[in-house]
């Protein structure tokens, strides 16, 4: 089973979709965000990578569930909207002119 | 080629991994779901869904696309946590209790 | 004794200053405005309203502290800041225009 | 004329207390924290504060502001939920027990 199905299973047996219109999914996205961040809080990368390293996992998923919930709901597909943007993201940030520095598109 | 491969070919085309910490990247999915969220600031989610489709495929690809970062920083199979991920949403949220109603699960 | 000394004895109490370097201030900050969303989460403003009046009021309020104190770091005047971004927001949104109506200042 | 009344002053010249539920407030403060945040993307405090002070100023500003307009819905004092949050921390972090270290409450 994929994992949109998989997600779209535990919301549906809990008859959640009702509450799950888009703008409460986007605040549950952000939500899940910040716990993920909320990890890194006055800690550095490495600190949280040796001791945080299931609550990550856990937290990732969350965001990743979230966003999984909103592409279904709106009959986006994962891969194509991924795939879309980063041909957007191509085009803002030219390989010659973005290598190896951290410049936003509109400073390049 | 898989969403993972092409979000790697993009960062290193243009040597961005350097950049990647975790630290940051965690930032990065809290501003890209922000960004999300703010398409909604003031509105309804009817009235964004009607006007502002593409720019939420576009906002939430960049979710994805950090989320997706982040998990291969770490090592971690998106599906994999997923489905961890929901295994213990299942338990924390029992089918019989929590049917219908958006209780969390300390308030069940 | 004013907010920001009572702030800030609260700290040095403690001997916090040391971590309470602006990138990580910058991060408390978007995590306790998160803790104040969440509370929304799933709800309408009249539904919290009722139920969990003193709950906005302490996160509301822990957004206030830490925005103090990296102003208090950057020696800004909190009502010198305030009164120059609404120097800023009149005349990106002239009355006029603005009036009764909630577009952005780029969409007036 | 204080800080409240300037923010009241700018709202009402505009009409716009009918669209400041506090939903969508919650959310205002979220999206302006990590426009806050996102001037830290990628970059140490030291780098920002040499290169971005005007726009922390700024940023940091709008949170302020409308964190201001969430208290005067609610009839909250400003000061007053500051002190009384930090009556909170005090108890919960006993000078003795957190000096120096960044332990959150439940782990000390």
């Amino acid at each position: 089973m994929s994992s949109m199905e998989k997600i779209n299973r535990f919301r549906d047996e809990r008859d959640w979709r009702k509450f799950h219109n888009e703008k409460d999914l986007a605040i549950s996205i952000s939500l899940e965000a910040s716990e993920l961040l909320e990890l890194f809080q006055w800690k550095t990368s490495e600190e949280v990578k040796k001791n945080s390293i299931e609550r990550i996992k856990e937290e990732l998923a969350d965001v990743l569930i979230y966003s999984y919930m909103m592409a279904d709901n709106l009959d986006f597909d994962i891969d194509e909207i991924i795939s879309e943007k980063l041909k957007k993201n191509n085009n803002k940030y030219p390989i010659e002119l973005s290598k190896g520095n951290n410049k936003k598109y509109n400073e390049l």
